[in-house]
């Protein structure tokens, strides 16, 4: 595994998409990109064998709100021109996690040795698009003031099936102020291509979540008095109901080590 | 007085602004118009002495979410041609109320007799015309549902102030799934003409309201399992602050018989 580098040092590597992927590939960092080339979007990455790819379209196509599908590869091509003219899947994630029946066997910072003919790309928008346009509104995130990792739970939400890929939606929640709220609906609804406006606003238990304190991904977040828990579609549903599936062989990202592409988060904005 | 109409009687004669203008003129009704012309924007009505237009204008500018401002006409002028072109301001609502020194002083049909050459009109935005949107996006409203008004609270959120008109903000309440509220964020947002997005969400505390079963106008509406309130900046907060100032004249429409005009609901959403 290669060395960490602090988000400052990241930021100042790598103020566009491109910059990001250059320095990855070339074995710069293979860590988070949280704060990499923060106005161009990062994507959830999944994949899959050809065989399971057409059920795994179905089911991003019937899930847009967890699974905002942003490009999809032909079947053994590791471009993804949509995102990026020079990128490779194979190089430009900066940590991958191979998986065989559902089980974690590796995780690698290049997969070239490990492609195959039938192999598809997915790539999924993620929340760090759009809260980005949050902070912008002047939307305070706790987790982020706090230096934590977003939580995130299970809820009862299930997700329309495709073939094998079924489970609940995973959602990602963030507290912050009523009138807070009220903007971020606002703001979040604009991109719909990285999973739009919440779920779910208030009471945790309408939705399946017995305790805020014990996040099932990520951290728990303080939340403070007057604060409102909001709750948005997360990009880890995918990866879970794709694990809950045990494919005999998958290939993702692992988790905040995301793919940056030359899309910019304002592009997505309508 | 006129004789009241019912609501189904009223939605026949008057499909649109206009038809609903001339029945109004021609004395068919002088009761409420919630359910008139279902698709065009009623507003509420504010007449005062040019003396005290100037502060008003202000104040409307500073406070849009309360008192978004719909058409002004010129001091004496009883047009307002950008909101109906055969308009006359002292023929065309329902019902109005004469204060004085901030008492009222009588009910009437027509304020032809009680016109002068100094009086200002303010049209200002109603939530009549984000209800029939909500209601449109699959929304059930309780207090529609339930046959009542909907329920108003007097606020401890300050307007701004501009010359003698100064008070609390009053806000209308309604109770809605946690999912309704967030698409009702997205569907009111987009019609800032009529209040726009909510100010708050959830405990009503927050916001200096100790108690939802005792609105200060309208009526209490039964909160379901579930529902989350939801609260908007109400017309009525022009109102009150008016009378709190205590002109030596005015008048205004009598609550919910409003000015109907030939905008379309529609035309105001972006």
């Amino acid at each position: 595994m290669k060395p960490e580098t602090s988000a400052d040092a990241r930021q100042l590597i790598a103020a566009t998409g491109l910059e990001a992927r250059q320095a990855i590939r070339a074995g710069l960092w293979s860590g988070h990109t949280s704060g990499t080339a923060p106005h161009y979007v990062q994507g959830n990455v999944v994949i899959l064998p050809e065989a399971l790819a057409n059920d795994f379209l179905r089911f991003c196509q019937r899930n847009p709100k967890p699974c905002p599908l942003l490009a999809v590869s032909e079947p053994g091509d590791p471009s993804l021109p949509r995102l990026g003219a020079d990128l490779d899947i194979r190089t430009d994630v900066p940590l991958y996690r191979v998986w065989r029946h559902g089980e974690l066997v590796e995780e690698v910072s290049d997969i070239r040795d490990l492609w195959r003919d039938d192999l598809v790309s997915f790539v999924i928008g993620c929340s760090f698009s759009f809260e980005q346009p949050l902070m912008d509104a002047g939307i305070p995130l706790r987790h982020v003031e706090q230096g934590r990792n977003v939580a995130m739970y299970r809820t009862n939400i299930q997700t329309v099936p495709a073939g094998p890929f079924s489970g609940p939606v995973v959602v990602s929640m963030r507290p912050m102020t009523p009138a807070n709220a009220i903007r971020a609906v606002q703001v979040t609804a604009r991109v719909p291509a990285v999973h739009g406006a919440p779920l779910h606003l208030g009471d945790p238990r309408l939705i399946g979540i017995a305790d805020l304190d014990k996040p099932d991904f990520g951290d728990a977040v303080d939340i403070l008095p007057g604060d409102m828990p909001v709750y948005w579609a997360c990009g880890v549903t995918p990866q879970a109901v794709v694990m809950h599936a045990r494919p005999e062989f998958c290939i993702t990202h692992a988790p905040g080590a995301m793919l940056v592409t030359d899309l910019l988060n304002s592009e997505l904005a309508f």
